[in-house]
């Protein structure tokens, strides 16, 4: 289990500097700038349901996510928090009990400002959650 | 794969009531009303990534996303799109292909205006995805 803490913590450094070059060179053709969103990053950190799984909302909003939003920076346009409630498809398990994303203008800018902060990032985690989180990287389409 | 698809639309009938009636009553105290998404519904429609898994994003934002919109109505807050592009822990697989998520105000008025529409919606999949998508109904914390 920490193995797995510790590894999902290394979203930190990997190299996402192109996609992060791919958002910035975009962004200057000034195309569809009415959409605030479009073409953002999302960094969204998905927390599996599963038997045994815990995971504080409470702390996870006035604690966690401040915390780390607060590294952010400029870079941070805004960052949102669901509760799973349940799956979609009948007899199907909650796919996951929570997500937090941020939605940012550049994921190496984002990759710098956490990589400092790592330690106290994953110290956190038990406070709030015993499961590995799931991290999709993505674009902001529409 | 067929059997799978037409599951996944069985979203369309299951009893989320509860969860809706919820969300209506905790609108109607008018507690934050500034943030206009807080206790929406989520409806996130996510497609996993896999070995030979294909998505068209055109022909989902073109077509697909704008049809299904079309059903909801006024109980449409707003819907969204966004493109995987990796995952945020190195060395492991893109987590999702895409996600569509509809924000609506009423979970029971959703399955109501999709149920009449479910054939058409159905058969509109395989023009742009073999992929079985996972459902998340979620309430927008933040």
């Amino acid at each position: 289990m920490k193995c797995k803490l510790i590894v999902s913590f290394f979203l930190l450094t990997a190299g996402f500097t192109a996609f992060s070059q791919e958002k910035e060179s975009r962004k200057s053709t000034g195309k569809n700038t009415a959409v605030v969103e479009k073409a953002l990053v999302k960094v969204s950190i998905m927390y599996p349901y599963a038997e045994g799984k815990t995971f504080n909302m409470e702390y996870y909003e006035t604690r966690h996510m401040p915390m780390v939003a607060g590294y952010l920076g400029s870079n941070l346009v805004k960052y949102t928090i669901e509760k799973g409630l349940a799956s979609g498809i009948p007899n199907q398990p909650l796919p996951f009990m929570a997500i937090g994303t941020f939605y940012v203008k550049s994921l190496s800018d984002y990759q710098a400002s956490i990589g400092p902060n790592r330690d106290a990032i994953r110290a956190d985690f038990p406070n709030y959650t015993n499961i590995s989180p799931v991290i999709l990287v993505s674009e902001v389409v529409k």
